[in-house]
């Protein structure tokens, strides 16, 4: 079993689970040093949403290195981000009836999540946040306010000044009519937010999904009080649920989206703002950072929007394969005969396998991981398996990985003689 | 003149100082599309020192995607990782006799810099923090609390929780003495913080450098009361100063680095944070993000340290640039008489060109744009232009930055009759 | 009508709300300087629950200031102080089986309840707290966090830091089993707080009643976690249930109750905060105040005590009282046949006219201080006539002020043709 | 030796100093129970600066309550409350050429306290405050902001979110230059406060005095910045310099007066908030508290200034007074030739006794308890003897109190060989 670097901070974690060194990587598969190859089922968390290395991505991407394409710029023009500024909007905004702008923010998820928290509080001069239980936003001060999860939070003596958590979808009866007596009510205590930030999908949460219902509503509210409506798509965004944006059959119309994680297509740093031109409060560079203008992965970001979004064919594509999934994964539940132990969640290409006893997930993974199987567990207690493969992994990989998925669950179960406790 | 998108948020920024579009980049040059060639005295603000699209860093990473090696891994191990902890250590690290572990955050100096803050109120159990006076660590809202410039929390109903605002080297009288008599004093009403976070030199706040003796005295004060003393050198550190780290010379021996901008040596997001072990308090996972491990950036980062830290050849060369570079800026000012008027600061190949009235420095940076050099303005009042060449720049060139710099500002003094106001 | 001095505050508003001079009172009765009679059915907003200037009270109170007896000693011993704890021991905790420590902060509600905070916090480490919507804990800073009237807090930007407003019983179904699912789930993003504040009677908030159910799984469920349990019984301790504490009937067993108002019984300013000896973590002096023995308070909550409590028979009289008192305002009700647009609330000698309109309460209000009748709203949109007498008003008494009343509603309900409304 | 009672909290501590049962009181004496007299060097901290139990103002006390005047009546207007303010602006306000509004807030200092801060965060729409080291301001959460002991907060995990605490005059060279940095640098990281609290004389914090020129460069500074110029005058208003307010004889202007301790004369719980009419921003009620009408406090106040502030008479005698009582203690320390180790600090009727070594103080205080002086230490390191007599204290009895001083010092030097140390 390969040792991570005994100089790396002890702060490392994907390297603890997943205790190999990997030195290539393409398509659906990560390949160790050593030689083996793991059908990957985690994605860079969902910022692989083509698979590692794409080969049109590369491509573009190399010609682009080769011909000293302009690959730092701070937050310059440059060729490489007016196209893609022109191509995300003629792509992908365009054709959904969406306006837009585009905020660049330092390449990570949680700077754009904390750009969209400044956004809300200075175009509404207020200063609160809902954010939802169960959700996950971001690790810097600002994000980590919104994060629901304490293990984030534990031994940080610091107030949590300007978020309030709200219940999501599920986690009460009627937390939306709850809510909305919260603001109505002078005296219930809390004020009317700047914005309202949600996860359509919580992935890290443990694969909850939100009815459009719910959504629905929530954004009625926020319209009603003049509450921004945010949608945080950095994990379930970029195609993961089939349509680009996770939202797309839901109606909705937020007044900010943040987006990350597989926006690059190519797993390179990058994030953006969508913000409405109502909105755009900003002073010149009152929100800047080194990296705001990653130029390589504007490049793999126009060649995927090129490649993947110019038709519907990529979304049909997903969606069936979307019905191919869920199958293979009922069917490993059904053949084991664990519909009580085992519930299915998720929707598009995520899905969570919420376990009814604790710890047994962990060492699904364990088992899976040796066995070739990449797959990480979530949810406030860990147990929670979240299937997260590339968008466009053949099917006869999914179904080689949910057939690694049912062996390693049988050998976990035989292990603590499940069936017994259950 | 280049028109920025329309569709870019107003927060857009170097787009409107340097309104043209670029698409090629080399060495100290940029060029923009339509074929016109500008010297690059900004360097990434500071993310560049090695030049653009540096050759030898160009054909090490080239290779590694060409041979599909693992572009995005978020925290695993991996060969490019190994890789770049080994070098990073072997000819760093170990050479300068500094023992650290490695803390490999999301890709920003922002997001480091929160790490560094968790670090140090994890490992003291405290809850403030100090920065200084004209100090700039970042925008996400835990940096953002570090840095003093109020542009950046304009309108920000948000209560600076954690940290206290301390005199500078040079902004009072002994301000050590003060920081000191603040923290023997019960009764102070200022508490002894998990951590001092300074920059040795302050780039945004304009290029104000401490002294050695100041810093050392800081760094004593901290061991003194058990503060966690952090060096934020993500501006002027990899080599900006002449030397790799930007205190070198100092004796110093802190607590916590922060390091980004150019460690990757080529513009790629990457960042940092070198911490002692006794102090690498994490939980595995505590702060996590996507782009951790930005695997390009560690090819590029491990190949400048081969190419440019193995020796102290390129150290020595740097500090001869820097004798060259001095010379001919005060050359510009003592040709034009303008010592009254302008006034240098810097140290290494960060200078900084003070104007005793405001207004002037930002003309400057738009004649000399005008005229084919990029340089930008610093300081609370934006009257001192930062001068941040490549440090691999050819004599020659900053010759020819500096000859325009003198015209630009010979332009200016012109328009503006101000031998009449001096 | 009288004009409130032009020099005083804006901020008056009793002077407002019932323009006249006053300047005797005796009993349930305030006199005007014109002298004109006013029965009192606020009684100084529960301070006054013996009545106005109680004669047995007074004569305590006159032979000790004649006897030149200690008035102000700061926190020292004096015969005053230690004989009140005596006879609060003595008759108030050990025939109750409390075993409570005194800690004697500044003499008004507000400052007992900031201790109460500090306390919990310093008892267990924690920084958090939770109140419920539609509380009143008080206007300072600390006490108005947990102060749920957004009108208290209008145009202060000032972050809500520590607080976290939780729903009362009947804000929604089943609040109690929503609050232990947010702190049993490690990711709902509520903390476990230091400790909880709930009043069992919202007085401030619309004479809200908590049941006996609710109370006890509330203090069920702060055993289970460690949380401070705190009864803010300012309102409606000392008696205006019937029984000294408000919460005797329902078998609680507070960590911390906070007193003030009535118990100096003179309407002298007086609050102590009760705590478990186990919660005593007071360092000296740590929350200190000059006015922390309020010696002639001290005087006259002796001689209260002595008075009305050293036997069962007042706690009998209240209830018997509260009967008469409940059937005399369902009367007014029923014969005005206004089931419909009025609701009644509350318990003991605490009575809340909750109107289904705006403004009535405010009207009727207004035309029974015409007809000589105090009394005032409360609620978040102040639709609640608030009915607050002496607890030891004669029936007779009560029985006119009921009158009064009636003919104030419909008086108010001609002018508003309500009828037709409702 | 008096045992404070078992049932009273650990917080009590003037019990502790001074471990006698007290019953009695008058002028400058306080009696214990056993019959010993103490001669009171102590005041209540500054609350009795007439004398225990003034016979003056007892009489009309008495009187008051025989007749049944209204004794409590929240703020309602009555003939007591009239009156105090009819003769507070006849012979305070208006012969002194002040015009202010009075604000009645809880009677307590640190409520008045809070509602200043409150007022200048309102009337300025800012945020965030300025005090000084070693400030004392009050124990409520929002005061205790504002004061500097930690000692005060420890334990406490409450982030210090709107106050910056800010050198005192004499703490560094030129504080009010530096403050004027500080604001006047849009890149200090200091915003510009709602209002500045600062004491003229800090009672706790060890007799500072600021100087008239500090005070009003501190002023103007406040006006150049349209900051709200707070003096907080509890402790050392009323007579205590030998003029009503402690600064009036250094024209100042400020924009708040916070007062309360002696106000009432009698050792009765009483605070106003003076403030300038163009910035009573107030809605009715929205600072509200069950005592802010103390009516005996307002006619023992409103005897208190007939009596000793109609004429000129009581300040004159208080000067001279003050000179005859510097003298004394002077005398007491050379005739013990104690110069290098005790220094004098104070002005008017306070004097504080600075050791150079620790616990000295303290020992000083128990040694003159034993032989029948009150007296307290004050200080961050509790250093400082504080000298607080009545005001009209007869110069025998100061006589008296400083040769019991004068033994007590000498038994504790005695006792420490301090001659060797020193």
């Amino acid at each position: 079993m390969h040792e991570p670097n005994i100089l790396e901070s002890n702060v490392r974690s994907y390297s603890r689970s997943f205790p190999e060194k990997f030195n290539k990587a393409y398509g659906a598969k990560l390949y160790a040093a050593n030689g083996k190859a793991y059908i990957d089922f985690l994605s860079g968390a969902g910022a692989l949403n083509y698979g590692h290395n794409n080969p049109i991505l590369k491509k573009s991407l190399l010609e682009y290195i080769k011909n000293d394409g302009v690959t730092h710029s701070l937050d310059m023009s440059t060729s490489a981000k007016d196209n893609f500024i022109k191509i995300f909007n003629d792509f992908i905004l365009a054709p959904r009836n969406m306006k837009y702008r585009l905020q660049f923010t330092g390449p990570t998820g949680t700077n754009a999540v904390e750009a969209a928290i400044k956004t809300a509080m200075l175009a509404t001069g207020r200063s609160r946040m809902f954010s939802f239980t169960n959700s996950f936003h971001g690790m810097t001060l600002g994000s980590l306010q919104l994060t629901a999860n304490k293990y984030y939070r534990d031994g940080l003596k610091l107030s949590n000044s300007f978020n309030t958590f709200m219940p999501y979808d599920g986690y009460i009866n009627n937390s939306i009519g709850y809510l909305e007596k919260l603001l109505q009510d002078p005296a219930s205590g809390v004020d009317i937010p700047a914005g309202i930030i949600v996860e359509t999908i919580q992935g890290e949460g443990g694969v909850n999904t939100a009815s459009k219902e719910w959504l629905q509503a929530l954004q009625q509210l926020c319209k009603k009080h003049g509450i921004l409506f945010i949608i945080d798509d950095i994990q379930v965004g970029c195609g993961r649920t089939g349509t680009f944006f996770s939202f797309e059959d839901y109606k909705l119309d937020p007044d900010i989206i943040v987006l990350s994680k597989s926006l690059s297509g190519y797993g390179l740093p990058m994030a953006i703002v969508l913000l409405k031109e109502q909105h755009d409060i900003w002073e010149p560079g009152q929100h800047n950072g080194t990296f705001r203008g990653n130029n390589l992965a504007f490049i793999t970001a126009s060649q995927a929007i090129n490649t993947y979004w110019k038709t519907s064919d990529f979304e049909l594509e997903t969606k069936n394969k979307s019905i191919f999934f869920f199958r293979a994964i009922n069917e490993v539940i059904q053949t084991l005969n664990l519909q009580e132990l085992i519930s299915v969640k998720g929707r598009g290409m995520i899905a969570g396998l919420s376990f009814k006893f604790e710890n047994l997930a962990n060492e699904v993974s364990k088992e899976a991981f040796l066995r070739g199987l990449i797959i990480e567990t979530c949810g406030p207690k860990n147990n929670v398996l979240k299937l997260l493969p590339p968008i466009n992994t053949a099917n006869t990989l999914l179904a080689q990985g949910c057939e690694i998925l049912s062996e390693s669950i049988k050998a976990v179960l035989m292990k603590n003689n499940v069936r017994k406790i259950a």
